[in-house]
C-alpha cells in the first residue's frame, strides 16, 4: 500500500500517475453495488423481467458504455481498451435489493478497478431512473471492490468475512 | 405515485417517456450519498485539503460534468441543459466518511434528480481513484434524492425522520 | 423545396443554417430501414427473442443513444433537445429482414428526421454486430424518412405507392 | 463461421465477447454503401464539388470522426485503436447514386468490420443531411462489408457475382 | 464589469453561475486567432486550396464541432444549443499567418464567447496537424473575443484602435 | 522534415496517415502557451489561489481531460492511449500573463504533440472563461511545441533562442 495520496504531486495539486514504463499485463476487477427500494417497485422489476422485460439488459448495457467511458469521466484515470466488460444483476427480496456485479478485464499498465466500480453505477443509476416514477425513496449502496487481479501488486480480494452489507 | 414502471411500454420494452408536451417550469433537485474509507485514508485527504491540495476541486469537477452528460449515461434520460449544478463536500471523521451533496437546477420539462443523483455517484467514483492506493476496502453509498421541487408532482422532500444512513 | 444546397454558402463552403429567428413549433419525424441478412441469422435473432433475448433490447438503446448524439455525428446538424425517441423492429421472413422504424419528437427550430435517420442506422448496425459472427454477407439498406410535421414546411409523408423495397 | 449468436450469452443476455486472450495481428476491412437522390440533388452536388465546395470534404471528415467513435455507439464493440480510415466517394449517374467505400485497419485483437461500415453509415447520413433541402425522397441502403483480412478467420472477401445492388 | 471571479465561490472553490433566472435573450459572439507558420508551409495550403484541396474544410468542420462541444471541455460553461457556427479563414502572406474567425449564435440565457473562442481555437489547432510534418515552428496566437451582443451587459466591441497583433 | 503535407493525398483530400506499421516507441511532448489578462484579472487569480482557490485546479483538470479528447477533437488525428498527462501554471506578472505548459506521455506508433497542444489550449480557455466576468480584452497566444522526443523523426527541440513571445 502506498502511503500517500499518488494522484496529488508533493505540491497537492493533481497527477496523473505516470504508467508509460509500467508492463502490460492481463488485469481483472470485480466490483459489487446495489439498489434499494421498495417492496412494490422489486415486483415491478420482477413483473417486468416475467414478460421479457427490458429492465435489466438496458442497465447491462448502460453499464458496459459507462466502462468504456471511465477516463472520460474520472479526470485522473487513463484511456484504456477493455478487452471485455460483464455486468450481472441479481434480486434479494429478503433485503429489497437488486445487486449488480461487474467484471471488467483488460491487457494493459493500469487496473481496472475504476471501470468496473463504474460500470457497477452505472447500471445501478441507470436502475433508479426506470423506477423512479413507483418510489421516490431508492438508495444506491454498497458499492466496492471484491476482487481484482494482475499488476505489480499481485492478486488481491476482499477477506470473505467482509459481509456486503 | 405511478402505478406501474413508465420506463417500460405495455410490451416490457424499453420506453423513452415523452415529454413534448409537459410544461417548462424551473426544477432543481439535491442528492446525497459517501465514500467511507480508512482513518488513515482520510487523514490524508484532509491533509492535502490543508496543503491547497487539488482532491475536492477535482471530484467537483468530475462531479459537475457527469451532471451535463447524464442523458449519454443513462439511456432513457432526456438531454437538458442545465442552468446550475453545485458538487460539496463535508467530512465526518466519526463515520469517517466524506459526504457529497449535490444540487442541479433548469428550466424545462423533466426533473433533474437523475443528473444530482450521477454528479454525486461519479464525485464519489472521483475521490476512490484518487486515494485507491492506500485504501482497497473503500465503499460508496448512500446515494439517494434528498429534495426536489418544480413539475407537476409538486416539491418534495425527505422525511426528516428518514435518516441518511 | 430549396433550389441549392443549403449547407454550402455562395463560396461552396459547409454553411450551417442559421435557425436563430425560426419558430419553436413541435416537430417530429418518422424512419425506416432494414438489414437482411441469412434466414439461419434471423432464427437465430427469433430463437434469442424467444427466451427473452436482448438483442432488439441492445439494438433499441443504441438507437435512442445515437438520436440522442446526432449533432456530435452528422457536423452541420443543430444540438437539440429530443423529448421523445421511439425505437421499433419487425421481422419479415420472406424478405428475410429486419426492419427498424424510428419516431423522434422535440420542441424547437429545426427538424428531427437526421434523428430518426441516424437512430435507424445504428440500430441496424447495432444488429449487424450481434450476428455478424454468423453472417458474413448482411446488408443494411432501405434508410429513409416516412414522414416529417412541424416547421415552416409543414407536414409531409411519402406517397402510399412509394413502397419500401 | 459461429453457429450460435457471440453477443448473446446462453442466458439470452447481451454478451461483450472477451478478447483479453486473442493475438494481436494486423487487420484491416473494407465496406461500401450509397445514397441514392435525385437527378437534380445529385447534379447540385456535383456542380458543388466543381467549384471547391465542401460537400465530400465533410462527409468524409464525418465518416473519419464516426469510425473513431463506434465503440461508443455501438454498445458491444471493443474500443480500439484505428491506425488508418479512409472514405472514399464515387458519383454514379446512371443509379443517381453517390457510393461511400471506407477502410480501417489496425492492429489489434479485434476485426474492424464495425469501424468501417460505421464510417460508411455516418458519411451518408451526412449527405442526407447537406441534401434533405432540395430532396426529401433520398435512400440509404447497400451497407455492407467488402473484404476483411487478419485475424482467426483469415482473410474473406465478397464473391465477385455478389454485385452490390 | 464584476469586481471579482464569478467562477469562484466565497470560500475560492469552483462555482457554476446559475442562469436559471436569466432572461432568453438572443446573443451572439465574434472570436478571432491566427497560426504562424513558414513561408513553406503556408505555400503548400495556399497550394492545396489551389486545387480543391480540403485543408480548411476540415480545420472548418474540426471549429463548428469544438463550438458544440464547448461544455464538455470547459468544465464550468453551461450547455447550450447553439443555432449558428461560422469559422472563416483568410492567409495573410506579409505576416505569413492564417487567421481563423468564428461567429457562434444562439437564444439562450448565457454568452457565447466562450463556444466562438473554443471553435477558433480548435481549428488553428486542426490547421496546425495538418501542416505538423513541414514545418515544426509554428505558433498559434492572437485568440481573442471581437464583438459579442445580447444579455444583461449588452453590446460590446473591441475599440477599433486594439489592432489584433 | 516532409515536403508536403502529410495530410492531404494526392487529390488534395483529408488523408489520414496510416500508421499500422510504425514501431511502437516510447514518446512524448512539451508543449506552451499563455493567457494575458489585465493586472486586476491576474491579481484575482492570485488572490484566489492565496485562499485555496481552485482556479489552476479547474484548468489542470480541463486541459487533462481535453488531451484525452484529442482524436475526438482534431479530425485527422489518430486515437492514442497516454499514459501521462501533466500540466503546469506560472505567472509573469511583468509580461501580466499566465503561461501554461503541458507534458503528454505514451507508448504508441504516433507523436504526442497535437495532445499536449490541446492540453495547453483548453487549459487558456478554461482561465478564460473563469476570468471573463472582469476582464474583456484577455488574449490566449504563444501556443507551441518545445520538444519531443521519440518516433522516427528523433528528438527535437526548440532552439534556446526562440523565446517564447
Amino acid at each position: 500500500m502506498s502511503e500517500q495520496l499518488t494522484h496529488l504531486n508533493d505540491k497537492g495539486q493533481a497527477n496523473m500517475v505516470d504508467v508509460t514504463d509500467k508492463t502490460v499485463t492481463s488485469r481483472q476487477a470485480r466490483a459489487i453495488g446495489y439498489i434499494e427500494m421498495s417492496a412494490n417497485a422489486l415486483a415491478l422489476i420482477k413483473q417486468g423481467e416475467h414478460k421479457k422485460g427490458d429492465v435489466f439488459a438496458v442497465a447491462r448495457i448502460a453499464g458496459i458504455q459507462a466502462a468504456k467511458k471511465c477516463s472520460d469521466l474520472i479526470p485522473l484515470c487513463h484511456p484504456l481498451m477493455l478487452t471485455k466488460v460483464n455486468v450481472d444483476f441479481s434480486i434479494n427480496e429478503t433485503e429489497s435489493r437488486v445487486y449488480v456485479e461487474t467484471l471488467c478485464k483488460l491487457s494493459g499498465q493500469t487496473g481496472v478497478e475504476m471501470e468496473a466500480l463504474t460500470a457497477c453505477s452505472v447500471a445501478c443509476l441507470t436502475l433508479y431512473d426506470m423506477c423512479k416514477a413507483v418510489d421516490k425513496h431508492m438508495r444506491i449502496g454498497g458499492i466496492e471492490v471484491l476482487a481484482k487481479s494482475g499488476g505489480k501488486s499481485g492478486d488481491w480480494q476482499k477477506a470473505s468475512n467482509e459481509a456486503v452489507t
